[in-house]
């Protein structure tokens, strides 16, 4: 186990709690306190980690995405699609009927394969009712801005998957790099602001 | 204080605790319970509402940012960059130097006019730190890509603030853009990734 520990970078006693939980598979005993552990314990180890303490997923949440990965029949894009919607929250309150047409317009114009009524397109018409409450509608215009720079930083991202890599090893990269490249994203997006705030109305 | 009330969208008791707070100044008392408000306060109220309602900012802060609108001598700029300051918290522990240096070369082959010291800076270096550690650095190549999404993304909010505009209306409409549209961008990259994955890996 401390080999495991050090092969995945997972702390013993986290470890032990995952397997106690059944997010990981017990290794096979060779000895009344030793047990064999291999590549796919390593793997599975690193993906409940970065579920848990990167992409702050409660344990049931995790068994969803495990189940998926499991499931002989399910392909990589739908275990990537079911931890991609674990980390999205459910919207408190149900989005507007206004917003949630702008999205199927949007998705429709760019003729994007997605769930229309998923998560993602929720939490996306959520995000506009509060923009419009607050006196700052997003038009259709600058809706297609922010798809064209998301789609970008998307296609740069998935770039980095290629697919022959096994489920559990695409899952751990893609949610790591999900989660933890937004504040990447929305600093530079602030540094942008800031350049070209200064560039405008500094008057010296 | 009730017609106050309604032109701002902000409720009584709120508007009588920011008044004690000195958050916005006293109206002209026009009778012993009576009292008279005029543009400006309704101006300065959607500015504290948006500070700490949308931006979450404690008082202390709001009172940064009042403080650099009531400051005669402050331009546009310096205003809406210690807007943008107080929405960015400070990292918790300093970013390493690889880090800072690649921020600080992508300031510079980008020309961008910010403080490459400042908190928009830090912000980014610390979130190069958390995916190298997990063991997905971002290279060059990658983070122009960020950089370029970003900066398409800032150009379209921006075109929105004409200059001319009363300070306080500004700083609204820019703190209120920057946090709202955050979930929007946000959402936006996971629907491209549900779209991307699609199209790559799914079977059927």
């Amino acid at each position: 186990m401390a080999e495991l520990s050090e092969r995945s970078g997972v702390p013993v006693p986290t470890i032990k709690y995952y397997l106690r939980e059944g997010l990981v598979p017990a290794g096979v005993a060779t000895g009344a306190t030793r047990a064999s552990y291999d590549e796919s314990h390593v793997r599975r180890l690193r993906l409940v980690r970065a579920l848990v303490a990167v992409g702050g997923l409660g344990l049931d949440r995790v068994r969803d995405v495990l189940r998926a990965i499991d499931d002989d029949a399910a392909d990589l894009h739908e275990v990537l699609s079911t931890a991609h919607e674990q980390l999205s929250p459910v919207p408190s309150s149900p989005p507007s009927r206004p917003s949630r047409d702008e999205v199927a317009a949007l998705v429709r114009s760019r003729r994007w394969r997605v769930n229309a009524d998923g998560r993602h397109s929720q939490a996306l018409a959520a995000a506009l009712d509060a923009l419009a409450a607050a006196g700052q509608p997003v038009d259709e215009a600058a809706l297609a801005g922010y798809a064209d720079a998301a789609e970008a930083v998307a296609r740069q991202e998935l770039a980095g998957v290629s697919g022959v890599e096994p489920a559990e090893d695409a899952a751990t990269y893609a949610i790591t790099g999900t989660v933890l490249a937004e504040p990447v994203l929305l600093a530079l997006r602030r540094l942008a602001h800031e350049n070209l705030s200064t560039r405008r109305f500094a008057r010296r």
